[in-house]
């Protein structure tokens, strides 16, 4: 390892914050969180930043994705005691210890006030869905499959009544233990890219499984033909149980998180 | 299954060659030829096709290809009982049988004299190279990484002395058999494509490892700025040790094969 003979200085006049962005393929993960006996993300990045500093660092991410949801830009921070390491360094120090389902794409130093999670402003996810009859398999298994293609025209009626701040009791998760199931959405939106449908939906911030819920019952109100009221009145009832099936884990991205 | 209520109907009279061409990401398979108790291509193909006609069916390909090696364009045919399944129909009934890594693309009927691999004049197969720093993990893991990027200009210095009719020993396969080392190759270039090194080649047919060997050689002459004439010198050995190191498996695509 090229950093190998960099020694920890210690002392809180030598500690950096470094934030990174990282993509990872969530197949073989069982989300982001760390668990007991589980391959999580934070572990396997905690566990490569602990072997590169020679002391335990613990590693704080802008939010917990699930099992088998990927990013393209998950968004972390870490204190560093390595002085020498010039922030952008940690890429490929980092990348080498790393598996490879896991890639660091982006290093900076950020003030010692940075926080990952608090500080985010708007966070971006995309879902990808494509025919039974996709036959890429390189790509497929990143795609939730429909033996039908929707109208996105049709869908995106439905998708414009969740921008705003509404109250998402609706699309939230059995357990979850959010004060408040108000959010705010900045945009949302279909479109098709290389033959696959992209739903796309930007937000402060998200209830526990509210973009799979949301994706889920759009597909069901196409599959339906329903008009664009019977999706408010699904989001007004403020109710669980009048969502769709919750659309599975493979097709969603954390595409990109913001800050101020 | 949809095609669970049609009957095999059998005699003479009613085989139908098909023709099929099949894309598979190679990473959980030993390769495509049956062995036992290992998870093989066309294992899986043939039991995928057995279970839809009730009865043993063998699948023959164009040729082998060998463990973690992926296919885009990969060919192959069998004998079908099944009279009242139109041809392209195979596509939807294989694809549902298997398994996500590997899709059925075309399903076409052929001539009953049509053989996969003894009519096949052309196989292309293309090589990815990326760098090290390559950060995209749903991408990276299908090609072959390399700490600087080689000049695409003096690879096809030492591509160009490939092309044409050449005795290939030197990048044979310890353990190959053919009868000839001699092959006739028809085109071999390296360009760039989205940020990847490519390496393109076309041939009537090539030796065991032959790609990955010519690969790893003239990368390992980029690396140390040889002449084409090294190359040269090289592949007119007719000699095994000549050869550079083998490259990975995982960079290789079966890309197409082609029939009169």
């Amino acid at each position: 390892m090229e950093y190998e003979g960099v020694s920890p200085e210690h002392g809180a006049g030598s500690l950096r914050r470094i934030k990174l962005t990282l993509a990872y393929n969530g197949t073989n993960f069982c989300g982001w969180q760390i668990q007991k006996n589980d391959r999580t993300v934070q572990q396997v990045l905690q566990d490569a930043l602990t072997a590169l500093h020679k002391h335990p660092v613990i590693v704080t991410g802008s939010g917990r994705t699930d099992s088998g949801v990927h990013a393209i830009g998950q968004a972390a921070h870490f204190d560093t005691t390595l002085a020498s390491i010039p922030a952008e360094k940690f890429i490929p120090a980092l990348n080498t210890l790393l598996p490879e389902d896991i890639r660091i794409r982006k290093s900076v130093e950020v003030p010692e006030t940075f926080h990952a999670r608090f500080h985010a402003v708007e966070r971006e996810y995309r879902y990808y869905i494509s025919l039974l009859s996709e036959n890429n398999p390189f790509t497929r298994p990143f795609t939730h499959t429909v033996a039908d293609m929707p109208a996105v025209r049709l869908l995106n009626t439905y998708a414009r009544i969740i921008a705003g701040t509404h109250d998402f009791t609706t699309f939230s998760a059995a357990g979850d233990t959010s004060k408040t199931k108000i959010r705010n959405i900045g945009s949302a939106a279909f479109y098709m890219e290389k033959g696959q449908l992209v739903f796309r939906i930007k937000g402060n911030a998200f209830l526990w499984r509210m973009v799979r819920s949301l994706v889920g019952t759009m597909l069901e109100l196409a599959q339906k033909s329903e008009s664009p009221e019977k999706m408010l009145e699904i989001l007004n009832a403020a109710d669980r149980r009048f969502a769709g099936t919750t659309a599975p884990a493979k097709g969603l991205f954390l595409y990109r998180v913001s800050y101020a």
